[in-house]
């Protein structure tokens, strides 16, 4: 039996997996731990209670996987700094492998999700793959020729920073117009918060949303589907710029299937999708973009605690690529 | 013996390279032939041109490889199209193939030149490497994990059409504002034909270069080395633009290097290439950026040769990477 766990800023899922991928137990807990030490046994507890929930012990676990925010040295498993979480060179691999008698393998929670779709989801049977997944920031991950890529830092696919807007507004990496400025759940709830200060929008303002922390992804799709004036104009305009960022994934990596996926997304469908696909495709290369499928992830949650799990089991077993 | 092979739309270079991927012997032609028959002649009489000079038969030639303008079906070793050489549906490794009695492998011109940096140049013993050719267009290639990346159409790595101008000039293939728009050869020497017309260069006007096609690689060298009025900033903005596309390239593919190569580069070397670089380090996540190095290819025109012999050399071999 193994492992997969998410190390999330607001809450972590802990999860225990069969030999075919299929989840047989799962515990989830709110994030409280404010540094290394604090988390480390909050991790250790949230594994405790999955192990009793499938009513197994720590003995009976092959591997444990774990996702966690970036950024992250994969070389020593160590989560380098994570400001929200308070962590800061938290080797984690090591120290929960001596806790647990197993090895540990942690990777970035976007890659964890996406390879979770690519072997149990969406992206099953495909080679090439780029995600996109908006929220805070903009995740991306990209996996090609079967193979996650991570570049020399284990960093690539930060697609929420290429540029979109030559002279746009300054992004929290120092550069101007990154993608995320503009397409990320953040930036769209900042011009939703206007929108209710405003009086654009009657749901938004009667939610007190003009604290752009009230805007959540299911008040966005209340205040859609009213029809409110101007808030169906901020999410095309997001997807327009999501859809640029697309493009450009098209025409340097050529891959068969974006999937985008979140909680934006999960909320707002194809109302959001549809409107970044139409723009990537007028963007793309015709030649390239003609077969490149969009799709909206699929297993949600039980994403990354699947990818990671998996991924810890080839590293175990000395796997690198899967299809 | 093997022999490498640029099939390029102005000239063609063979050149007889020996196992340790030293050229022995190069012979180069104008290429004149308007179709698939006319070409296909061209290239044997120059095949035999270069095995005459290297003393050899054809019968001594273990492989050839062909570096080709694209889209190329790698699968069958065909060029698709190449409008400016008349080609169509071109067999060319099947045909030339049974011409010489040796595998022929046909690759994609910008992919084979970043091959050649790869295993004999610049980023011999890199990893992770973007090549970008500043050109008529922008070509762009893509070496991750040691391995030439081609995505599902063998087509990864058109650097050239991201976008960097949300809504800039209409490109060839139907998008606005992409790289090449405003960084290839052909954009700078757009700009500067219209200098040489509003009579703010006297270097440019003095050579008629109110034509775009006589705005060569080594007048706008001239007209830069006389600090004339204007062409500074016009060099400055391309560069600019190329360094906004770079920034994108690292925060993607977090590579070790980008070689910037073609002739535009080799004139005018670090008088764009630093202000490209200094415009990368301001727009990539500092993180990634710190330890990419930004270097001129070295190989000139030698580059494709040598990457489609060596390109050849593995595919005939079974081998897939180097490093």
């Amino acid at each position: 039996m193994r492992i997969g766990f998410d190390l999330g800023g607001t809450k972590m899922l802990a999860a225990v997996l069969d030999d075919d991928r299929r989840i047989v137990a799962r515990t989830k807990n709110k994030t409280t731990g404010v540094d290394n030490d604090g988390v480390f046994a909050q991790i250790q507890d949230t594994i405790d209670g999955v192990l009793k929930k499938a009513g197994i012990s720590r003995k009976d676990l092959e591997s444990v996987g774990i996702a966690a925010p970036g950024p992250i040295d994969m070389s020593s498993g160590t989560i380098l700094s994570t400001p929200n979480l308070g962590l800061k060179d938290f080797a984690l691999s090591a120290r929960l492998g001596d806790a647990l008698g197993c090895p540990v393998y942690l990777e970035n929670d976007v890659n964890a999700g996406l390879w979770g779709e690519f072997v149990s989801g969406v992206a099953r049977g495909k080679r090439h793959v780029i995600g996109i997944f908006p929220g805070t920031g903009i995740g991306g991950g990209i996996i090609m020729n079967g193979t996650l890529f991570r570049g020399k830092n284990g960093s690539a696919g930060e697609i929420g920073h290429i540029t979109v807007q030559t002279d746009g507004r300054r992004c929290g990496c120092g550069n101007h117009g990154c993608l995320e400025t503009v397409a990320s759940k953040t930036a769209i709830a900042r011009d939703l918060a206007l929108l209710a200060m405003n009086g654009q929008s009657p749901v938004l303002a009667e939610a007190g949303a003009t604290d752009i922390k009230l805007v959540k992804s299911g008040l966005i799709k209340k205040a859609l589907d009213a029809g409110d004036y101007g808030v169906a104009d901020v999410i095309d305009h997001a997807a327009y710029f999501l859809g640029i960022g697309m493009a450009a994934m098209v025409n340097t990596f050529d891959p068969e299937m974006i999937v985008l996926g979140g909680g934006l997304i999960e909320k707002l469908g194809s109302r959001f999708t549809d409107r970044a696909e139409r723009t990537m495709r007028e963007r793309s290369m015709p030649r390239l973009v003609a077969d490149v499928a969009v799709v909206e992830a699929q297993l949600g949650d039980d994403a990354a605690v699947v990818g990671a799990a998996d991924l810890a089991d080839r590293e175990h077993g000395g796997e690198e690529t899967a299809g």
